[in-house]
């Protein structure tokens, strides 16, 4: 975290109307510095001046998706972080295909969706009403040897790092796995989350590519504490939107310190 | 109320950029679930996977107007309810002839304006100044009955239900009106209150949708008492932005004791 | 400020997807009334209705700067007030080139960037990493008579008025230039601050078209209050997010007594 603050990476985000603003302040909160632009015609460009690239699906359409393969090919080229959020995989052809071309393109560092999403891009299984995990999909403390082994798979499959986030989190690479308890539920009422999240492990990894499994693993830790120091800040009045507030909040004052006593994590 | 919070409804919207991210989170805030989504390849497939539709003509544009059009007559063979929110309708000829097209395809359970934008649709008279009501379009005491008269013939003509909301609301079908007077003049200093209150009726009418009338009301009383309590809680240094999220709040927590206490309503 | 207030000026504003929900609010927050609308088919009518203009060139694209044309030239027919942010000028050849053409074919009253933007437009240096001003393109104690006379010969070149904002902000036209020290560096950590900042200033010259440059001082004064009262509410834990809230809330709130008192300003 003190590496995002001190290198101070600029994100490219080619990201969604709806939580764009969001993610752009928690990226500020973290220390990194955003730029969101998503038009085909300069989104090379973009890229190319910047340290790390995130790709969020969210409102996806045929020429943010044009922007993004032009994007996330200089990224590639350049050596820099890429993170994809397949927001809504599975809940339309259009959505599946394009982020499945993406897939095919592009190499991205780390992949982070709920489990609905990745199991519509790796498992064949659709079963989406849309951008949240369905009910059945969900880590729990029954199912986690089975999910570590599965997500496991998936890393060692596409050669990059899987983040798998919900109430559980699952994190891994083919050789490791890390399993997160922090946050809370009623993150799950604050739209973009995980979007936010998203742009938070884009930030970590761009500051530390040489430990992107850790890196990945620091910025879940961290938007989960963060959510837990919102929690207790919290007037019993405010609700969801002063949530969202606070989380983005705890962010800008989160401190290393403050994290490895909070952080709640396993490695398997 | 408590059929939102118990089914939890899945609302495809597809909406103005400005606003979005307030839309969804009132959604949340309220138990349903949004997904916004406004590109003709994928709308109509997202729209057979949710339960509910709303269309929101705030930054329109050919291509929204194309999903729009798309999701229109898919939530309509599906049986789905369908809000319109016709943002800006008057102000331009693409926006009125826009909206006038989606009204001849699609058949709306609910429609939601402030009054120039009724008043553009339904009574060729164009004053509009923007997406706000012009000063003269106003409902106040001394006009309430005519003005419920007039919002019942169009609610006849149209055969749907609606709702002109502003210093007094009137919601209307063709054979009952009722009018409101919850809320507080601040909210008309938040950008997107129509929007987010469209988002809320499109909530309550899809966990509802047996009783379309009376679940209307009560999202526009909902959405008043809210503003109400928002108000309350508001520090003396405390504007228009941190009442934003109050609102919200006050949904997050609103509870069916409360509404029905201060709801403030009359049937005509 | 009490002209924004007592005349409710409507803005168009052409914006960006990331801050256009903030600069909305801010507008109401000064009494103004804001309208986004960025489609070429309807821009023109809706600049039309309006009484300034503003555009914001982030999440810049083609349709977005077609609209901008039209609007643009409309506004210049009508005389209404047009205020030109440049964000990310510098930072791909499509933003750079697009700006420039808008810079031929309209008359702004006001641009307003930072120095990294300034520069590229008008003293071909490019050395931008994104949307933010690069850390050597600062003005700073040392080097601001040096940075006056440059901004005024920018203005007198471009006859029209320069607003570069940062620690220090400078406003000039060919005659005078002002030095603005209010404001706070925690402003640096919310998204759009510029953004809104130049939507402040649309509203501020569009209620005083007669005392442009004055207009535009007053409007970079008020920003920079506000954010120092802002900064005065903010709880210990409270962060950027939250200070986005209490800026929006200050410019609700301020009355010109204030301003008048806390405003930090030298003519040149």
């Amino acid at each position: 975290m003190n590496q995002v603050r001190s290198r101070k990476p600029h994100i490219h985000c080619i990201t969604n109307y709806v939580t764009a603003n969001d993610c752009a302040n928690i990226l500020l909160a973290s220390g990194s510095s955003p730029i969101m632009a998503d038009c085909p015609e300069e989104s090379a460009e973009i890229t190319a001046l910047c340290d790390g690239l995130l790709l969020n699906t969210g409102t996806l359409n045929p020429d943010k998706l044009s922007a993004m393969r032009k994007s996330g090919r200089i990224a590639n080229e350049r050596h820099h972080s890429v993170v994809l959020d397949p927001v809504g995989a599975g809940a339309s052809r259009f959505r599946t295909e394009s982020i499945k071309s993406l897939l095919k393109e592009i190499r991205f560092d780390v992949i982070r969706g709920n489990l609905t999403e990745i199991k519509a891009l790796f498992c064949h299984e659709t079963k989406s009403h849309g951008v949240d995990a369905v009910s059945s999909d969900r880590i729990t403390e029954e199912n986690l040897p089975e999910m570590i082994n599965l997500i496991k798979m998936i890393a060692s499959e596409q050669d990059t790092v899987i983040a798998v986030t919900g109430q559980i989190d699952i994190i891994a690479d083919k050789n490791h796995a890390y399993c997160i308890r922090n946050g809370c539920s009623m993150m799950k009422s604050v739209t973009g989350s995980g979007c936010q999240l998203s742009a938070l492990i884009s930030a970590f990894i761009t500051a530390n590519p040489e430990r992107i499994l850790e890196s990945a693993v620091t910025a879940v830790c961290a938007m989960g504490v963060c959510g837990e120091i919102a929690l207790k800040h919290l007037a019993p009045y405010e609700g969801n939107a002063s949530f969202r507030n606070r989380i983005i909040d705890a962010v800008y004052h989160l401190d290393s310190e403050t994290l490895d006593r909070k952080a709640d994590y396993q490695k398997f």
